[in-house]
This record gives C-alpha cells, structure tokens and sequence, in this order.
C-alpha cells in the first residue's frame, strides 16, 4: 500500500457527488492557509470559491484551529439529548445576531437537513402543506431538500416529496416578467409570487422558502424592496417565510444575513457552511419565538444523531467571535464594495463575453454571453461534455493562472474567503481579466 | 451573560431533536473519558447507551483525539470535489473490512444522508423505483430516510416520497406471522416478503433496505438464514439489497459488520456512528462495484458539501487502525458471550417483568412485559407521557445506580462503549438487575 499515492487510491476508493466518476481528476489538496491551498504537484491556487462556498474565514484559521483543539481535548462527542457549555454558546451567540427576535437553534450537520428541518417545522407550526419555492435555486440533496431545489439537480430525485410548487423570482438580466427596470422586475416578481400563491391557494401554504439572494444559481440579488414584498405577502396570507442563508449568511454578501441588508426577518433562518467555515460539519434552523413555541408542549417530530455537535459548536461560537472582533461582515462589504465592484466593472467594459456583473460582500457573478444583444448564454443551461468547454477552457485558463474560482452553468462565481488581503483580491481579478480572453474568443454578436 | 450558566442558556436557545422543548431537563455534560461521562451538579454516569449509540470507542478515546489534533493542524476543510490523502485512507480502509467486493465509498455528514444517497443509487443503478422497508426500523429523519422509516417518527412526516413499500421482518417474540420457532419465523418472514415482491411487482423494486440486526427498534437478530434468503429472493428478482448498518456496523454486534455474522453480501451498505464514533460527523455509502460503475460515465445526481470532510475521515481512517490494532469486534463479541448473555440471563430468570433479553456482541435489548404470557408490553407501543411513566421508572431508577442506559418504547437496551472493562460492565449490569426491581412492581399476570 505504502507505494500507492492518495491520487490513485482516491481513484480506486472514492466516489464523488455530482460526478460522473471516470471522467474526473480531483485535485489532491496538501495544505492551504488563508486564501491559498496547493496540491500534490506543487501547484498553488488562490482560493476564490472558498472551497465550496462555505471556507469563509478561510483555510487553517489560526482561532478555529485552536478552538478545534482546545474542544478536542474536553469534549469531542456526546448525545444530541445532552446539553453541552458549547451547544449552549454556539447557540447564543448565533442566535444574538440572527434577525428579529429569531432566538432558538436547530442544530444540523449541513445545509440540506437544515432545509429539511425548515420545511418540517414549516408545515406542522402552520397546519398547512404547501412549499412555495423558487426556480433557480439549490436547497440541498436529500428527498425534501432537493424536491425544493429549482434547477436540473433535482430532476433524477423526482418525483420527490408532495407539495412543493416553484414560481420565478426576479432576475432583471434574464427577466422572467418581460421587466426592463429593477423595480418593474420587482413588482412583476412580487404580482407572479401572489398570482402563484392565489392559485395555489393562500390557506394551503405553509412557507415559501427562497434563497434571500440567490448563491449557486448566479448571485441574483433581489431588487430593493423584493423581500419586503415577500414578507408582506406572507404576513397577508399566513404563510411563513424560510430564508436558505446557507450560501450566503455568516458574511458572504457584506451583512451577517443577507436578510440584513433589506431588513427583512423570516420565520425560519437556515445556515451552515459560513457558520463555522466547514472545519467540522454543521448547519442549523433559527425558529422564531412564534415556531418554538409550538413544541414547547408536543414533541418536534425530528432529530439526528449529530445535533449540536460538541466540536462543531465550538469552531461556530469561535468563528461567530471571529466575526465580532474582525468585524468580517463590514470588512467583505466594503471589499466588494472597493475592490471588487471597480474591477469587475472594468471588466465588464473590456470583455464583450462579460453579459452582465453582479453581486455583494465578497460574492459575484460574472455572467458570460456568446452576443450581448441576444443575451445568448456562451454554453447552454445545463450543458455537460463537449457542449461545456468554452467554460472549461475559462475555468482552466483562471486555473493556470493560479486562481480558483467557482463555475455554474455560463457564469464565472467568485466567493473569496472574507479574510483575503486586498492584495490577493487583486491580483485574483487580474488573472480572471486575463483568463476571460479565452471567452471572448467565442462571442459572436 | 457571564453569570448565566449553560443550563440556562441551552434551554433559552438550544432546540432539541424529537423533544417536547419545555418538557425536557437535558444533562449538561461536563466531560468523559471511555465508558463514563460527567454532568455539572458532579454526577457521574456508566455510558450503556454509547451517547446515541454512536461512541462504539467510547468518549476521549486518546487515539481518536491524537488523530483530531494531527489533521487539525494540516488540514481541516477542502471541496469535497478536492481529493485528500486521509479520505483516500479513509474509504481504502473502510473498503478493507466491507464485506465481499464492496469497495468505493460515497461520504455523507451521518446517517440519513447515507440512506437518502442509497434509496438514489438504487433507484438510478436499477432503473426501478419501488423500495421495500421493513416496519420496525429507523432509517434517518430526512425525507426519504424517514419515508423508509417503519415506525412512528415517520408520521409527522407524511405523506413521504413515493415508491416506499412497508414489509414485516421476523420477530419471533412477537411473531406477525403465528410462528413458535426461529425456523418457522425465518421461512415464514420470507415467504411473507416474496409475497410483498409479487404483489408489488418483482421488475418495480429497485431495493429492499433493511437493518441486518435492528436497532433502535428493539436489537432484532434475524434467525440464520433470514439474511441469506432476503440475498436469494433479491437475486432472484433482480433486487438489489441494502443493508443499513448505520447502528449495527463497526463492531456493535461483534463483527465488523452486523451482515458479516451470517456472510451476507449487500449491493450498498450504509454507515455512520461507528465509523469513527462520531468524533467529527461522518457516514457514508459503500458501493458494489457494478453500482459504482453505473456512475463511471454518467454523473451521478447526490452530493452535500462536507462530503469526504478531512477532519471526519482523518478519525475514521485511525478508528478504523484502533479496530484493527485492538480486534474491537471480536472483544465485543467475547465480552457479549461471556458476560453480558449470561448476565442478562440471570436476570430473565429474576425478574418477572422481564420478556425476553435478546442481542449480540454489546448490544442487548431487555424486553419488559406486565404479562409474561400474554406479552402485554410494559408500556403501551409508542407511549408517551403518564402512559410512559413505568419506563421513565426504569430510566431513573438506572441513573440512580449511575448507569445511563437506552430506552425504546418497553425495552431496556444495552449499547455500551465497546472498549469497556469487564468490571464496568458487570457492574453496570448489577445496577440494572437492582432496577429492574422497579418494572417488577408492574407485573400483573
Ligand atoms: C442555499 C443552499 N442551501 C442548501 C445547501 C445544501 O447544503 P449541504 O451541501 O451542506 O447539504 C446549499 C449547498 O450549496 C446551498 O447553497
Ligand atoms: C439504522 C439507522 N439508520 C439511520 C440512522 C440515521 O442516522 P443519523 O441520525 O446520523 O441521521 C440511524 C440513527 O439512529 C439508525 O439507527
């Protein structure tokens, strides 16, 4: 064994979400600090995907890592029916900067069983059975997480659980609504959401759960005044509303939530990734007062073995410090703000590939287009195979300039870790302006 | 908030899994190390229920704790699309002791996702959609895990994914099938289950997912010969076979797997807990080679981004050495044969209150009737509340004796840490002979 190397074991052993397992050749990760990790050839990558959107303090925090090993040496498991100091903290703490009066945690191990959590608590808190939720979204991968998902992810889980109806939201760049301004797009969204909910039936709806700006379907941030519409219809029609923060809380679009930046505070918050950077695996539901309340008295009919993990809820009650004492969420804000928004704008104007730039924080989209009239996208929705390439050819031109960004679809995703310098940022937007050659390459209008 | 203690502030912000939140009194626990574990009013508890069957290496292992420290240090977190020399080691090792040809592994964060990621593989792998599930089971809480679920905890979650299919698995004391011998039970359960098949369809079922050895729903040994003919009529028919040895696997019944006791060969395996007694969350898939190779051009549809986690897999990949080094399972199952069957066997013949013990390796249900002969269980199924109070009885005459057991509707189960001494284990099995003095008092036929 000893003369194998973790690569072609890997081969050999390990099967990979979304993948078809032949044709891929994982990276072997060696190590990493901060924006950078490198791998087993030596190569280097400044990380502008945070991994998986979820590193965000970055690789090897010097604080998480000592909080993993102080808990270590106490505590590293205990049954989810024990309380722990840890739990209780983590708890606390989240739940102090959570919107509103949000103040009890749920805790899970990931995204997509904080989703499935939400729309359980949802639908027994309500009475009611329907889950609206959005095209263009990613909720997760189990039966009820991935029946919510509004993108190609879900169709070989269907059919998936009973209930749940997708409607559009508001997308100005490729309006479902015929909108030709963010406002108009926000009124023609919020008329299609009531249009929806009239038909589906008001009493009928439990929650409509979305993404607060939407993360791997392309960084859409709503229009101002979208969410508040939403929040509006849900209090008109009883319906609760369920912000997935899983992408995109914890910092990522310059707010601890990105509720926060309209205001807006849902009945359910789910988190995970940002929550404690994925050093060790944890996600998690926000209940309002209101939900609480509601199993005070009758047993919540949910749990995993896993909840409120001594270990994970200490790099989370550390991370949620790190946050406080950085000032993380202020400081990704004005990165965006500063750095990256000029940059991307300049790139937009030198790339006749570059449809449009979008984005918040430390999140943005760079959405890329055969011809700027049409809008055509340079490969289309869900392409895979030869169909792909031109992405693949711009993902491996950023790659060979030694930066690793995230690619949905025809759109270029870029989710540093919020602690990356400025100089990093930097010098990561100029190798994705020079990489972006290879997708002008292909634009013919 | 520093003059809070953590028992005020948990039941302020901590929800808990399947609790009625204001009805609960969680222990705040302090620390452990192996077969103990500690509360903050001092008290000090023999842990017989491996937290939630999960510690099969007990708390603080210091093995398991030097492995968290060691990959703390290098590296904590990555994509799961990125390779890493410890899941690499991780899934060689795990591939090691699976049983037959089973040899890639697909990482989930616990149990659930790693029967959702099963219900998928087998459904795609097929090209079938139906699964057969047996009543009496816990499979997960996520939507399809709980849909597979044959017990209560999936009502709330009704109506479920569709496709699921609820079959009868043998259980002589309580036979559905008028049985009075292992045998008769055995060759009944099949022919029952065959007739399940034909009436659903033999070509529409894509799986049949059992427990090999059911847990939580009563530490059910199959009769030899049972797991056998289930692998027949699959073979027969065309049905791939899934064994969830999420509480079973990794040496809870002394074996490396619960199907390795009867040389049984699953299509797919489910595993969590045990793989690394959930130190760091982890579960996970492993794959037959024809089902892997299903995925090797076609990208297989199911992921969750702490997939293959570091940090998880680094302390599986030294659990897994630990098991080795120590022949864990073969402890477990001298320690089951030499003292606790004996024991538990005394306490039968002692205690009128007493059903029927039954179990193997280090996990043993002690079965509690108010009727010998009629069976009539001590507590009605699926009781709760006044109802429940001769358990809940039981339960606290044990904590008394400083033994933390694991209670299931009438049953007692006995799930200790699999590196617990012998006299930790007498001894805890003296203080549940004392209690059981307490179900004695129920006793009327
Ligand atoms: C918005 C959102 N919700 C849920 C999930 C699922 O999280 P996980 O992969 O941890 O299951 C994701 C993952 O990317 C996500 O982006
Ligand atoms: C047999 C079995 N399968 C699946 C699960 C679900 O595992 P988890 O709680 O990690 O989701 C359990 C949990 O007890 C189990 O016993």
């Amino acid at each position: 064994m000893v003369d194998r190397t973790s690569r072609e074991i890997d081969r050999r052993h390990v099967f990979y979400p979304w993948a078809a397992q032949a044709r891929i050749e994982p990276v072997v990760v060696t190590g990493g600090a901060g924006a950078r990790f490198t791998d087993d050839t030596g190569a280097s990558y400044l990380d502008f995907a945070s991994q998986l959107v979820h590193a965000n303090l970055g690789l090897q925090h010097p604080r998480l890592v000592a909080a993993i090993h102080r808990q270590a040496d106490r505590l590293c498991t205990v049954s989810p029916n024990h309380a722990t100091d840890v739990k209780a903290e983590a708890a606390r703490l989240i739940a102090t900067h959570a919107p509103g009066e949000l103040d009890t945690v749920f805790f899970t191990t990931g995204g997509a069983e904080a989703v499935e959590n939400a729309i359980r608590l949802a639908r027994l808190h309500s009475g009611r059975h329907k889950i609206l939720a959005a095209y263009r979204s990613y909720h997760g991968a189990t039966a009820g997480a991935v029946t919510a998902t509004g993108e190609p992810r879900r169709w070989a889980s269907e059919p998936g659980i009973p209930g749940v109806v997708h409607f559009f939201g508001p997308y100005l760049y490729r309006s479902a609504f015929h909108a030709t301004t963010e406002a108009e797009e926000r009124d023609r969204a919020l008329e299609h959401l009531e249009q929806v909910i009239c038909f589906e039936g008001p009493d009928q709806v439990a929650a409509i759960l979305l993404e607060p700006v939407v993360g791997t379907n392309g960084v859409l941030v709503p229009p101002d005044g979208y969410l508040a519409g939403v929040r509006e219809l849900c209090d008109r029609y009883g319906i609760l509303l369920v912000a997935d923060e899983v992408m995109v809380g914890f910092g990522r679009v310059g707010e601890w939530f990105a509720v926060d930046a309209w205001n807006v505070v849902p009945d359910l918050l789910t988190f995970a990734k940002g929550v404690n950077s994925g050093y060790v695996p944890l996600g998690g539901v926000v209940l309002s007062p209101a939900i609480a309340a509601s199993f005070a008295d009758h047993a919540y009919p949910g749990g995993l073995t896993y909840s409120g993990h001594p270990l994970a809820c200490a790099v989370a009650a550390e991370s949620v410090r790190v946050f406080e004492d950085d000032d993380i969420p202020a400081r990704a804000r004005r990165l965006g703000e500063t750095v990256v928004a000029p940059a991307l704008a300049k790139i937009a104007a030198a790339h006749p590939s570059v449809g449009e730039v979008r984005g918040r924080g430390l999140f943005w989209a760079i959405e890329l287009v055969a011809d700027r009239d049409s809008r055509r996208m340079l490969v289309p929705y869900n392409a895979s195979g030869p169909a792909a390439e031109p992405m693949s050819r711009v993902l491996a031109a950023c790659k060979r300039r030694g930066v690793w960004p995230f690619t949905h679809f025809n759109r270029l995703q870029l989710a540093p870790p919020l602690i990356i310098d400025e100089a990093d940022l930097a010098e990561g937007l100029a190798a994705v302006d020079e990489a972006l050659a290879v997708a002008d390459e292909y634009v013919t209008g």
